[in-house]
């Protein structure tokens, strides 16, 4: 057994306008820090997994950003030549797999706070995977009524004297009321993207829930072109998580997030006392509160306003509302 | 006798940045329309005065600017070692003309709209001031309580007679309240800073007001820069205007505007059904009111806000509250 990493890259990021774009998405981008997204995720778990074992698997539209930014094995990268959700994708990776390693998937362009404490949940997790008929998926506990995320649900008794509790059921995005039902109950998780599993398991569950995946992934001899035209477009959250009954959830607690718009990135960086945030080459903030400037290079003002985001990259510009950037996917000028 | 135009050109123009900047004023700038303001106010005046006749006086350091921008004679280009103000401009100007000819002073960096009518005034002015020991002036009907102008005071009842009314007073830039009262007596006027006047007539009142200034530019035999260095810095408002007691002034209701501020600009500008303005590239706006978008070549979304202003000039970018750019003099990063 080796533990083997599986990062999924084949986002195609819309909600980070204007900085990513269709060729060039999220996970590729310097977000959080001087490295880009997917550089902080494989340098990361290379505490834990060595590099010969780290696979990534993306958008063959995508394999420049990859080779120019990873050093990474050439059997290691996995490309689709379509995007058909993390289902198939998950499928194709444990493929090129033995039966017993041990995966770790891991989405490409999340932000980890606590680099050792992740790293200590994903050893714990793959001990757990590697001694038991489970899939282990990391839950995180919310800090307020996000609808931006899929829940877990467990029984939080259990959780206060194991680490390792059996998942009850995998809840989509919650409207706000329910999101706020979860909140409080103790007992809902934010589905972090992040499965720890056997390869045996999950092919035996690809094999129960998903048959027809089984077969094209791990039984036909077609090439991966025909396989993908062939393969059904699905989640392995919904093809297989809420159905699986050997779903066991560990709490992270790492400080975690998906950094899914620029309202998410506002919170994680560090605010003047004003609540301003820039990275900008030169910036001033006149009579101004609680605004993010993301510009690197540039000379920014910001003269009596409160609650903006202002990105800027090249010739393109966003200004908008804090609070609405979900909605920055329809503003995208591409 | 002729009528000769001095065009003021030495302002230097801080509340348009990031357009503008120390080394290329506002008057040197495309702001109204494909010309720059200069060229505007020189190709408007044409309509009155002979393209020989027209004087432009600036700071030598924007010397530049208008050999790029303007066809004019060497002589015609006066050039003021420092800047001092609009008396020692208008001293200067007239040093080069004779006693008898018509001068129209006027600023270099002024929307007008209605090109007929204004000629139209100016004429009528030069006439009065050719017949008449007087200083003329332009009063523009104020439709909101300005506090950035300087005001006019008249009787209104002699301006429903004649064109030409006696000034009782110059006031300077009045209070939010005094604003108020000026608006609603009909009898305040806004100083365009445009001034007809006879040299003869003028050089009296040098004399008799600034001797000193008189001194230096009429009579003494000192070089330029050495008159400039002697110089008192003064505006002509101040200096005479204010003293004088033959100043008449008429009614400008040719659609004036001194283009002060971005606010001023996005007055003049034709606004969308929402209010919205973009000379961009390409703009979205999103559920956006009332804003403004000044970024030629640029892309620029704007999404959930109202009344902002935003204008980008190559890496400079400003963002502001609508109602606040004369602060924007002090957020300038040149």
């Amino acid at each position: 057994m080796s533990i083997k990493a599986l990062i999924l890259a084949g986002g195609s990021g819309t909600r980070f306008w204007p900085k990513s774009t269709k060729d060039k998405p999220k996970q590729f981008l310097k977000i959080t820090s001087d490295k880009t997204m997917i550089q902080e995720t494989v340098d990361r778990v290379q505490y834990l997994v060595n590099s010969k074992d780290v696979y990534v698997i993306s958008n063959a539209n995508h394999s420049n950003h990859i080779l120019d930014q990873l050093k990474i094995e050439k059997d290691n990268l996995l490309l689709e030549p379509e995007g058909k959700n993390t289902a198939p994708a998950i499928a194709f990776g444990i493929s090129q797999m033995n039966s017993d390693d041990i995966v770790i998937v891991l989405p490409s362009d999340h932000y980890i706070h606590d680099e050792k404490s992740y790293i200590n949940v994903l050893k714990k997790s793959a001990d757990f995977a590697s001694n038991n008929d489970a899939i282990v998926t990391i839950g995180i506990k919310p800090n307020k009524p996000e609808t931006g995320y899929g829940y877990i649900e467990v029984d939080k008794s259990i959780l206060d004297k194991d680490d390792f509790v059996p998942v009850k059921r995998f809840h989509e995005k919650p409207n706000l009321e329910t999101a706020y039902h979860y909140l409080e109950s103790g007992n809902f998780f934010w589905n972090a993207g992040i499965f720890i599993f056997k390869v045996s398991v999950m092919k035996k569950a690809f094999k129960e829930f998903l048959p027809d995946m089984y077969r094209l992934f791990f039984e036909s001899k077609k090439d991966i072109k025909e396989i993908y035209k062939l393969a059904e477009s699905i989640s392995i959250d919904y093809g297989i998580m809420e159905k699986a009954n050997n779903i066991f959830m560990i709490h992270g607690d790492f400080g975690w997030s998906d950094v899914g718009s620029w309202d998410a990135l506002y919170e994680l960086v560090e605010k003047d006392k004003d609540g301003n945030y820039s990275d900008a080459k030169d910036t001033i903030f006149r009579d101004t509160k609680n605004c993010a400037v993301f510009a690197e290079g540039k000379t920014v003002a910001i003269s009596h306003l409160e609650d903006i985001i202002v990105v800027v990259d090249g010739d393109k510009i966003l200004i908008t509302k804090r609070g609405t950037t979900q909605d920055v996917k329809n503003v995208k000028i591409d």
